[in-house]
C-alpha cells in the first residue's frame, strides 16, 4: 500500500493582508518540506482571510487574490518547493456567469487551488454555500461544480486525491459522495470553522463520518486565529477511510501537522479527463481527473520516512488546550481572539477601567494573557459613590500583574456637569458617571494610541444593564459572550491554574468573592435590578441560545413573572446591542453575527434602562 | 369582458405588532368594501411587518403570525366583510420539512393568504428568496412550490387571480412564467419593496414586463413607511395584460387604490385542482385551482360599478410626491423614515445638537417636519472655539421654526476634565468637546424621554469625520445616507419650497452659504482636512456605491493622490460606521444593511481619525 506523508499547516491569516498570508503559505510549505512531506494543505481562504464579508463583491479585490495565488505559485517554485503539491484556499470567481439580480457581483468562488510546479494545476470551489448563524455565503458567493482529483506519487506508488471545502463536509450529498464515485484514496478539506463551546466533539464525529461515506481517508485542517468577532480554534485533524482518527493537532496555535498515511494505490484504469457523477443532493458534480508531472528539482529523497519522529508531529507555538469544552479552551479562545483583534488592527497597546469588581479583572488577565501586562494600561476612575475595596481590590490586581495604572477621579467632572445641568438625579445622573469615564478612556486613547477594551459581559449586554457610550464606549469587547456566572467560573479557574503553576494567582480573591455593584448610587447592588446571576443566566441560555418562547420558558420551570421581565428586557435592549464592541464569540448566539433582530419594538426604555457597568 | 374592482391597500405595518397590523387588514378592507372592491390585496408580510430578521427563527412567532392570520379571517367574517377576497402578506412556515443543516429553523415561509367567507381560502410563498442589498432571505426562509390560482365573481362572469410574492417579480421564470401556463386573468403581488432613490422607473418598467410575460394584468401593491433603516415608499400600481399602466398610488403616504380592471372570463373548461407546470428556472412549481364558494351574506350590489369617481381613487394621508427621483422624493423619505423611527420606537420628542451649521440646520428641519416643531428640542453648546454666527444661525432657526431651545455651555466641562486629565491637545482635546457634548444630549435624552438625533452627513461617515461617542451618538441618523452636496441642496430645495407656499423659509440662509467647520479648534474648516465636497462626494459615489478599486478610479478621471488618502479613510472607518445609529436608506449602499466589510485593517487610524461634528 503507497504511503504519503501530508503536512495541515493550521496557520493564522489576516483579512486583507494578501502579501502577508502568502508569505505564511511559503514559509510553512518550507518547514512542511523540510519534514519531509509531499503534500500540504492550508485552511480556507487562506490567501485573503476569512471572512471578507463584501470585499468578496469587489473586482479589484478579487483580481487581487487570483493574482496572489499565480505569483504563490511562482514564488514556490523558485525556491525549489514547486515539487510540494500546496493546497489553498483563495477568493476566486467563474468568469463564465454573466451579471444577473440575485448573484453576487462577479460570481465569486470560495475557492481551493493545488499549487504544483510554479502554477495552478487545479482549482475548485465549496459547493455548499452555508447561510445560518455566522455566515452569510449566498450573498457572496457561487457554488462550485465540480471535484479536482490529482494523481501524485507517494512512496509505494502514485495515489489519487480529492479536494473539498469546509461546508461540503456539513452538508449531505455534493463533493463527500462524489469522491467516493471517484474512488479517490484521500480528500483534503480546507476549512474556515469557527470556534463554539464543544465543537471539537461534533468536528470529530463529523470527519469520521464523512471518511467512511467518501471511503478515503480525510484530512481536515482548519484555520487559525481570531478574526473581528470569530475566533478560529484549529484542531486540524486527520481520519483514515474508516473513520479512525490518526492524528490531531493542538488548538488555539499555529501548527503544521504532519502525518504518514497509507493509502491505495491510484487504479491505473482510472486517466485525467473530465466525468460528470451524481451528487446525491440534486446536482451533478463533475469530477476533473488531472496527474502531476514529475518536477525535475524535486529530491526523490524528500519522501523518504522517518525524518520526523512519529507518526504525527507538530510545530506548536503557544498552544493552550485542555479537555474539549472545558474552562481552559474558553479562556483559550477569550485570549487569541483578544490577541489578534489588536495585533491585526495595529495597536501596539490596550486601556479599560478597573473598578475592583471581577468583570474589568477578567477583562483585565485575558488581556495581560494575551498581549503582555507591560502593554495594558488600566484606569482607577473612583466617584463619591466608589466603595474602599473597589479601589483596594484593584491597586492589588494591577500589583499581581504589573499593569501600567493610573488613577483619574472623576467627581470634578460630575459637579461641572451638574452645574449646567442641575436637578439631576435617578438614571440619567447614574449613567453620567459611566459615560464620564468612557470618555476619559476614549480621550486616553486618542492621546496614547491605546485600544479600549470595555469590561461588559454577556448577562449586562443581553438585558441592557449597561450605558450607551458609557461602560460600553470602546474597540472590543472581551468578555461579551460569557455570562456573569461563567466569569466567576474562568476567574476561578485563572487563579487556580496560577496555583498549580507555583505563581501568584492574578485576581484578588475579594473581587471574586464581593457581591456585584455598578457602584454608581449608594449601597447600589446588581441584585437591586436583576436577579442572582444563576438564575438570570438559566433563563437567558433559553431564551437566547435556545430560541424559547414564554410559554415554552414558563414550561421548562422558569418564573412566570421573571419571564416575563427578562424578556421585556432583552428585546428593549436591542439596539444598546447593535452599538456593543464586538468581542470574541465562544457560543452560537453572541449578540453579534448571529443573531440579528429589528430595532423597532413597542417599548421606549431602550436608552432609559441604561445602567452603568458593574465592572 | 368581466369586470373586477379592485382595491391595493398601501399601509404602514410595525415590526412585530401583530395585533396592531391586523387591526389594518381589517380597517382597511371596510374601506375597500366600502368602495365596491371584490378584491384588496395588502403587502407582503403585513401581518408581521417586515424585514423581521431572526424573529422568523422564533417558532413562538411563527405561531402568532398563523394565529393572527386565522383570527384576522374570522374577524373579516363578523363585521360582514367575509364575501371580500382578502390577500395579504404574512408570516408561515412548511410543516412537512424536517429540520436540516443550513435549513433556517422551523422552515418559515414569506407567505401570503387568500382571506375568504372566515377563513385561509389559499395561500401560497415567495419562490425567490433574494439574498443581496438587504436582503438576507436564505437565512430566513424556504421556498414556495405553488402558485394559487382563485375563481372568483366579478360583473359579468367569474375570473382567476394568481398570487406571487415581491422577489418572483425581480427574478426571471417562476411564479410569473406558471401564470401565463394557468392562464390567470390577474396576478395580485404583496411587496415590501425599499425605496431607493428613481427606483420608482425601475418598479413600472418591470411590472410591465411580467404582465406581458405573464399575459395578465398585475396589481403591484408596495409596503409603507419606516421600518429602522428601511422606507417603504409606497407606489403601489396597476398594469394591464399588455404592460399598459392603468393607475398609481401616490408615494410616502397610506393610500388605497381603488380600479376597474377589464379581465378575460375564466375558462370553464379548467376546474379546481392540482397541476405541476415547469417554471423555466429548473424548478416545477405545482398550480393549485380552487373557486370561491358564493358568500351569502354578501350583497352583490357592492359590485356595482361607479360608486367611486372614475376609475382609479386614492386615499391619501399626508403625501408628499413629487417627480420620481428628484428632491421632493428623497426629502419625502428622510421625513418618512424619521416619523416612523419616533414613533415605533415609542418616543414622544426628539432631541438634537444645533451648531448653526448646514447639517443640523437640514436635521432638525426634516425632524419638525416628520413629528412637528413641538415636540423638537435643541440644544446650543458652544465652546470657546465657537464663533459668533453659530449661535446667532442655531437661534435664527430656532426661531424660523418655533422649536424647543436651550443652551448648555460646556467650557466649565472641558476645564474640570482639562484639570483630571492635563496637557491635552490636538485629537484628543478635539474629540472631547464632541463628546461632551454628545453626553448632554443623552443625559438629557434619559432625563426627559427624547430620542436622540445625530446629524451626520454620509460624506463625513464614509470617511470617518466624526467622533466616536460624540457626534455620533444616539438613536436614530435623519441624513446618514446623505451626502454633504445633497444636504446642501435639499435645504435649498426646502427654502424654495416655502418660499413657493408664501411661508418662511425654515433654514437661515448663513447656515447654507457659510464655509462648513467642525469648530472644535481656532479657525477650523472642513477644508482644512477633506477636499471640497462636489469632489470628494463624486468619488466616494465611485468607491462606496460603485465599488471601483483604486486603478479604475483613476480611470475615471480622480486625482490619483485624492484616490489613495480617500480610500485610506474610508476603509480605517469601518468600525465607527458599525457604531453609527441607523438611517433611512436612499441609495443603495448606505452604510448599514446594505455594506458589510471586515472591521480589522492595518491601519490603526481607526480610532485617531475621529474629528468633531461640522453641524
Amino acid at each position: 500500500m503507497p504511503q504519503l506523508r501530508i503536512a495541515l499547516a493550521q496557520v493564522n491569516p489576516t483579512v486583507g493582508d494578501l502579501d502577508g498570508n502568502a508569505d505564511l503559505v511559503v514559509d510553512w510549505t518550507r518547514r512542511a518540506r523540510a519534514a519531509g512531506a509531499g503534500l500540504v494543505v492550508f485552511p480556507e481562504m487562506m490567501i485573503t482571510g476569512y471572512p471578507v464579508e463584501d470585499l468578496a463583491l469587489r473586482a479589484s479585490f478579487v483580481d487581487a487574490s487570483i493574482a496572489t495565488v499565480h505569483r504563490t505559485a511562482r514564488r514556490l517554485a523558485a525556491e525549489g518547493l514547486g515539487g510540494v503539491a500546496v493546497i489553498t484556499g483563495y477568493l476566486g470567481r467563474r468568469a463564465d456567469l454573466p451579471p444577473r439580480l440575485g448573484r453576487p457581483a462577479g460570481a465569486p468562488l470560495d475557492a481551493a487551488a493545488l499549487l504544483y510546479d510554479g502554477a495552478i494545476a487545479a482549482a475548485t470551489a465549496k459547493h455548499h454555500l452555508p447561510n445560518y448563524g455566522v455566515f452569510d455565503e449566498y450573498r457572496y458567493f457561487v457554488p462550485g461544480d465540480h471535484l479536482p482529483v490529482f494523481r501524485m506519487p507517494a512512496r509505494g506508488g502514485p495515489v489519487d486525491v480529492a479536494i473539498a471545502v469546509c461546508e461540503d463536509l456539513w452538508q449531505d450529498g455534493g463533493p463527500v459522495a462524489v469522491t467516493r464515485v471517484a474512488g479517490a484514496g484521500l480528500l483534503a478539506v480546507p476549512n474556515a470553522s469557527p470556534y463554539e463551546r464543544g465543537k471539537e466533539y461534533v468536528r470529530l464525529e463529523l470527519c469520521a463520518r464523512r471518511a467512511r461515506e467518501a471511503g478515503a481517508a480525510l484530512a481536515y485542517v482548519n484555520m487559525l486565529g481570531g478574526q473581528d468577532e470569530l475566533v478560529f480554534d484549529g484542531g486540524s485533524l486527520v481520519v483514515d477511510a474508516e473513520g479512525r482518527e490518526l492524528a490531531h493537532a493542538p488548538r488555539f496555535c499555529d501548527a503544521l501537522l504532519v502525518t504518514d498515511l497509507d493509502l491505495p494505490a491510484a487504479d491505473p484504469a482510472k486517466h485525467p479527463g473530465e466525468t460528470p457523477a451524481d451528487a446525491g443532493d440534486g446536482t451533478v458534480i463533475t469530477i476533473r481527473r488531472i496527474e502531476l508531472p514529475p518536477v525535475n528539482a524535486e529530491d526523490p529523497e524528500r519522501l523518504r520516512p522517518g525524518q520526523v519522529g512519529g507518526a504525527a508531529t507538530s510545530w506548536a507555538a503557544k498552544c493552550q488546550d485542555g479537555p474539549p469544552g472545558g474552562l481552559a479552551e474558553v479562556y483559550a479562545a477569550l485570549v487569541l481572539g483578544t490577541a489578534d483583534y489588536v495585533r491585526k488592527n495595529g495597536f501596539g497597546s490596550v486601556i479599560l477601567a478597573l473598578s475592583g469588581g471581577i468583570d474589568s479583572a477578567l477583562t483585565a488577565t485575558i488581556a495581560a494573557d494575551a498581549i503582555g501586562p507591560d502593554r495594558v494600561h488600566v484606569a482607577l476612575m473612583p466617584s463619591k459613590y466608589s466603595s474602599e475595596h473597589s479601589v483596594t481590590d484593584a491597586e492589588d490586581l494591577v500589583k499581581r500583574q504589573g499593569l501600567h495604572a493610573r488613577t483619574v477621579p472623576i467627581n470634578a467632572v460630575v459637579d461641572a456637569f451638574d452645574a449646567g445641568l442641575p436637578g439631576l438625579t435617578g438614571l440619567a445622573a447614574e449613567n453620567l458617571q459611566a459615560r464620564i469615564r468612557g470618555m476619559v478612556l476614549m480621550t486616553l486613547s486618542n492621546a496614547e494610541g491605546h485600544l479600549v477594551l470595555t469590561t461588559g459581559n454577556k448577562s449586562e449586554i443581553a438585558t441592557g444593564y449597561s450605558t450607551l457610550y458609557g461602560d460600553s464606549a470602546g474597540g472590543f469587547a472581551p468578555i461579551k459572550d460569557v455570562f456573569k456566572s461563567l466569569v466567576w467560573e474562568l476567574a476561578k479557574w485563572r487563579n487556580a491554574q496560577a496555583v498549580l503553576d507555583g505563581r501568584t494567582p492574578p485576581i484578588p480573591e475579594n473581587s471574586i468573592t464581593k457581591p456585584p455593584s455598578a457602584e454608581l448610587a449608594p449601597g447600589q447592588l446588581d441584585t437591586d435590578s436583576l436577579p442572582a446571576y444563576e438564575v438570570l443566566d438559566a433563563l437567558l441560555d433559553d431564551y437566547v441560545e435556545n430560541d424559547m418562547g414564554a410559554a415554552q420558558l414558563v414550561a421548562a420551570g422558569h418564573d412566570p413573572a421573571l419571564v416575563q421581565r427578562v424578556i421585556r428586557l432583552v428585546d428593549a435592549a436591542e439596539y444598546k446591542r447593535r452599538q456593543y464592541p464586538p468581542g470574541p464569540k465562544i457560543t452560537p448566539k453572541n449578540f453579534g453575527r448571529d443573531r440579528r433582530l429589528p430595532i423597532t419594538s413597542r417599548w421606549r426604555e431602550q436608552f432609559g434602562l441604561a445602567r452603568g457597568c458593574s465592572s
